[in-house]
């Protein structure tokens, strides 16, 4: 619950000019995400108008282009796959998972060495965009040039190097 | 910035166990959004990645499905057009204007008569989606059976019932 005040007679500095959010009873926290990646990890999550739990988020946490994004979701732990996704487009994340208030699970993301049925290659002619059964695989490497990552398709040796947000299916 | 603490010698309900947002010093408040509406706010005001100041969101503050959604933005004012553009998607919406850490003016928005440059028309061979340089203009009304709001085209009088932040420019 949002317990807000900023009348004009409040401390300028003190509890009553704060929003402050409670702590989640049972859920996860996404901490240190890559500044601007909020709402990428929201929609990797599929978390928008329809979700009805309480997510709280704060964008560039720490003043103009500030050291990290954060988002609280109440009431959802995430699949190995979500996390997977998230550590494409913010490395550096970590995951807590809390239960009864308390932190039961923490830790940074690693990124994996490969992802499977995650990511959507960017080849139209790529196997994995047929009508077959198969799941999209692609081998996580590093763009040198860029110091970011990129992706393998282990198909048809595609390379993925940017925005990855969008290839993410 | 977020000052988080969520170890497990904390008070289980004390303050260490908040993830408190500072007030922000100039900028808006958008309290009181129909719940779910918040990342539609952030579309309008086109917060997204590339926005580099603070933005705190609460989304279903309250609980599950709670009362209201919540967006903080440090160092932003809104336009009317902004303005009226959320005043289509959540009439009940309040926006506080910051400065100095104080609030400078506080009100409930107002759904206006009409829109102007806001909504694009749904018909294809309206004269607003032609190659003239003429600004869209609807009439806000009420969609009696579902007590949401509803826009009239006065170019040719196509209605907008539902979903009206999928036609937001």
């Amino acid at each position: 619950m949002a317990n807000e005040s900023t009348d004009k007679n409040s401390d300028k500095h003190g509890d009553k000019n704060n929003l402050r959010i409670k702590a989640i009873e049972n859920g996860t926290v996404i901490d240190h995400i890559t500044p601007g990646q909020a709402l990428n990890v929201l929609n990797i999550l599929r978390v928008g108008a329809n979700f009805t739990n309480t997510v709280s988020i704060v964008m560039n946490a720490g003043g103009s282009r500030g050291d990290k994004d954060v988002v609280k979701i109440e009431g959802r732990e995430l699949t190995e796959k979500e996390v997977n996704a998230i550590s494409l487009i913010s490395p550096k994340a970590t995951v807590n998972i809390i239960r009864d208030f308390e932190v039961v699970q923490k830790g940074k993301i690693e990124t994996p060495d490969s992802v499977c049925g995650i990511v959507k290659c960017i080849n139209p002619n790529c196997i994995t965009n047929s009508s077959e059964p198969i799941e999209t695989r692609f081998v996580v490497t590093e763009n040198e040039k860029k110091k970011t990552l990129a992706l393998r398709c282990v198909f048809c040796e595609s390379v993925l190097t940017e925005d990855l947000i969008q290839f993410i299916e």
